[in-house]
């Protein structure tokens, strides 16, 4: 973690894993998203072996914790959530989308941490371990082909709990949009050389002008690309006008 | 594809992959969302021919194409969209978070077809790539860990494009909640058993009965549990009175 970066309060529990390189798939996924507390129930241990060996992600999987049970390693947890790829076949538990999941943790992460239950690669999470689980939640992958790899899963669940509900309205980031000067000055030059070179006749002088102000304002330009546009149309007028 | 599901219409381009496991775990997350769509630039010839043995998704690999340049790759596509994980390094290209890009795209899909070009496991998109590039996109890793795993980022990324902007507001699947009238028959149930046992006493009765109503609301109950519940005090009100 960087320094002044809390560590988001949720536990990644993968029930008996058997692949080495989902769990280090899933370690270094939550590397990328600021999660670190990963516990693993009954993991083949010749498996939590070779993740650890790995490269990626040494950190997480150094804090990494066994436990004999379910029961055990969520025992902190004030939410516990199954991931499941069965769809409607639960009826026991309530299930949840991913995206309305990711919305509930996130505000009750607020008042405490919240556990994510990972089945094995070939079984899932049994009935038993759902019993453990205040509800599930489904990827909404598509039903002919439901079943993820569990790296993926891990990875797309985590980045589903940190995302930003208010960066899909965001701008776009690092780029000052062109001042509206600069846009007019682009305009007119433009228009100048339309008529320079016979594009526009003076019939219709008056319409052109309005549509080149949209055409220009439709190019969404930077401050950058303006500045990069008007000095190649000045270069055009005066070799045209020249 | 299911009959009658229509392909998405995005293309994953995966520029110089070296991995197999990474091509196939790439085509193994688009079946799962329903793009059928992969294309590859110059792959490392091994890593292509491993992944096509591979089990999953064998679908989406049995129709991946070669190209030999991004241009060629990127030709009948209306939209091209790279991913990075520079941040705000790259300041020749405007850059938007993954929520914010996977809205635009959403809505593009509608006019033609997108593009989504990932770079080498090692080295990422090279400028010229970008250069065929409209905008690029980050999935929001911290800054101390940016850099994912290929085939998690093609999974996040087509989550994220897949995802229903309605669904984090709905209630759960597949579950009918309780109605009102067993809530009621519920809570005079607990409140004569209440009673029966000694827990309440004649004094506060009357509070006692809101507070009941309300703690009885806040189980959330499903109908399914409303009648187990309903059951099991009927059991425990036909023992404590007989």
């Amino acid at each position: 973690m960087a320094p002044g970066t809390p560590a988001i309060r949720i536990c990644v529990v993968l029930v008996a894993p058997r692949n080495p390189l989902n769990i280090g798939a899933a370690a270094r996924a939550m590397s990328n998203f600021g999660v670190s507390d990963l516990r693993l129930v009954n993991p083949y241990q010749v498996a939590f072996r070779e993740a650890r060996s790995a490269v990626k992600a040494q950190d997480v999987l150094a804090h990494a914790r066994e436990f004999p049970s379910v029961a055990d390693a969520v025992a902190d947890s004030a939410l516990v959530v199954g991931t499941t790829s069965i769809g409607h076949r639960v009826l026991e538990h309530p299930l949840r989308r991913l995206e309305m999941a990711g919305r509930i943790i996130r505000g009750k992460l607020a008042q405490g941490s919240v556990a994510l239950l990972f089945g094995s690669e070939k079984f899932g999470l049994s009935n038993e371990d759902m019993g453990h689980c205040h509800w599930l939640t489904r990827i909404p992958t598509r039903a002919e082909h439901g079943s993820m790899n569990l790296g993926q899963a891990v990875a797309i669940c985590l980045y589903e709990i940190v995302r930003s509900p208010t960066a899909a309205r965001q701008a776009i980031e690092a780029r000052a949009a062109a001042k509206g000067a600069d846009l007019e000055r682009l305009t007119a030059l433009l228009e100048e050389i339309l008529a320079a070179s016979g594009y526009v006749h003076e019939r219709v002088e008056g319409s052109t002008e309005l549509k080149l102000r949209r055409l220009v304002r439709r190019m969404q330009l930077s401050a950058h690309d303006a500045q990069v546009w008007l000095g190649m149309l000045r270069q055009i007028r005066w070799k045209l006008l020249s």
